[in-house]
């Protein structure tokens, strides 16, 4: 091939659609035709990418003729059906549901972490990583290339954009009931004030944290707790790594926190893992809390990079680091990635380093 | 001593004195006089404590003539000077500060956990624990008692109440200034919108998460998550137990919740963990999620217990439980737990169980 490449985006007009194309506008124009599909209710419409707008398809097989690579953010069964319908018309799909992530013949790609598997796909296929685990596996993959990894605890300090633009709408709502009031202060309060408009989440989430994201799995977990144990796992290419995570909803608009307990094969010092975070390719270190320095999402939403600040050895544990991490949901966390494992694709088929 | 024994509630004009009058007015009445006492300029004001309106003291050394017991919620240096001066004349200091917790001789008691310890007090003080520590610790030792701890891995999510009424305030005020808006996309949006009216907190609270709590301790740890492994330390008499937390300030009024990852000596079963909790005074068991039961701040503010959802055991490590705690931080983390020892002491004089 000697053009350049031509790309579909299906599920253009959703949250992280929206972020993709702003990305593709920013990012080096490396498309030829870039095509944007979504369901048949959206085709029609127009959206602007590169500074022109195009009008949106309705997704069939006919959109991806002469598609070289596709970026899918569509619900798990849309992608677990079309995915494989693109892939079989000769597509590389980079796709941002779960439906395939833990397929042994997909591979999961962080392009800073394990740019290598995106190479091996034997069903034409690559995942992208959930936005939990990408809004710290930056940081924590820098780490473990020098210290191994043994052991991840952690527990997040979930952004409602992850559960879409109804996430974002049912917050906003919570807030203009709650905003100027005394709620908050005895049992029920602000439950009563929210009514049954909770939205996508199980409880109300303004003045609120719920300790819930996802899907019941076995023993109590959550379905978003899983992913972040599995998907390190495979990420990083440690299948008996230990994680325990706990996923918890708050009050944010954009911008996944999380704290780590990371702890390592032999003793690590701060000095060293600064040093690492302070080099390492897509991490910022921003952390000196005498001058008042620690990432939060109010800062960090709408930046590329992983975040990490409250960088400190464990009292008790010479071999375990302590961190506070923040990234954009919606960019490192899902727009960003797959767009990013596009263009590693696209280096392919055109020869050129992404 | 055979009437019933006086009480002193300095500091009672603050957020924490106002539950202190609120418990006092609803717990079993086992005090004689109450006397409030403040800084002189609430001297004269007059407050409700059991349905009687009492006039406000100034702090002075005579407000302590004949009093059995005092509880004190004031700044730590303001403990430090009076605490002593109260206890030379006799009286039985229950202290909310900071400024006695590690003192060796001075206990520092949670009466579900170790009440006991409340019986020697050679310096005629007895501490309560910070609210953060205490609103896990009854849960925590209830679980201690059967496994035997070993480690504590906790993230906190710290309602703005902990900071006072100017935490409380602050939060109010910027939740007016960003709800109805579209902010909280951007980089920094938010902080532009609340500009410098931070409050007490380094960054916006609202729309926001904040990973720091407390002054600058060494080793970049603060003060907030020393007083949590230090305190852990000392109530549950485990002066090695390793505890590692991360403190984080989120938008939430009342009730700080928390994520604990603890280790105990053998392996543990969730179904031993459940009943223990289930029967474990001071502790509720809310935790069925297929049920969508967990608890948040929005349904435990008010109340008094520890209230722990989100059991599992650890999946790579049959050691270690995963719990998520909520707890009042206003009543069990300072006004209910520091009542809870003054009437622990008053038994004494009566002779009274209390």
């Amino acid at each position: 091939m000697t053009g350049k490449p031509t790309l579909a985006v299906v599920g253009a007009t959703g949250a992280v659609g929206a972020v993709m194309l702003q990305i593709l506008s920013q990012h080096a124009d490396i498309w030829g035709e870039i095509r944007l599909v979504a369901s048949p209710r959206s085709a029609g419409k127009k959206l602007a990418v590169r500074g022109e707008e195009i009008e949106v398809l309705a997704l069939s097989e006919e959109v991806f003729d002469g598609v070289d690579v596709a970026m899918f953010d569509v619900p798990d069964e849309v992608s677990a059906q079309w995915a494989p319908i693109a892939a079989s018309k000769g597509v590389v799909v980079v796709d941002n549901s779960a439906a395939f992530r833990m397929d042994p013949d997909v591979p999961l790609v962080v392009p800073e972490v394990n740019p290598h598997a995106a190479r091996v796909r034997p069903r034409g296929i690559v995942a992208n990583p959930n936005c939990t685990t990408l809004s710290m596996i930056v940081a924590i993959g820098a780490l473990h290339a020098e210290f191994g990894l043994r052991e991840l605890i952690v527990s997040s300090y979930q952004a409602v954009s992850g559960a879409g633009r109804d996430g974002v709408d049912t917050l906003r709502r919570q807030m203009s009931l709650v905003a100027g009031s005394e709620l908050g202060t005895s049992p029920g309060d602000v439950r009563r004030a929210v009514g049954d408009d909770t939205g996508p989440f199980p409880e109300p989430v303004a003045l609120n944290v719920v300790p819930w994201a996802g899907t019941l799995r076995d023993d109590g977990w959550s379905s978003e707790e899983m992913k972040v144990r599995d998907e390190s796992r495979k990420i990083l290419g440690l299948p008996d790594l230990k994680v325990a995570a706990t996923c918890v909803r708050v009050p944010v608009v954009t911008t996944h926190s999380l704290t780590v307990h990371a702890r390592f094969e032999d003793e690590v010092t701060v000095d060293r893992a600064r040093e690492i975070l302070a080099t390492a390719p897509g991490v910022v270190l921003f952390d000196n809390p005498a001058a008042g320095e620690f990432p939060t999402p109010a800062d960090v939403v709408g930046t590329d990079p992983t975040w990490v600040g409250r960088v400190r050895r464990a009292l008790d544990d010479p071999t375990a680091l302590e961190l506070f991490v923040c990234g954009d949901n919606l960019r490192k966390g899902a727009a960003l990635n797959t767009a990013q494992i596009a263009e590693l694709v696209a280096a392919e088929f055109t020869g050129r380093q992404p």
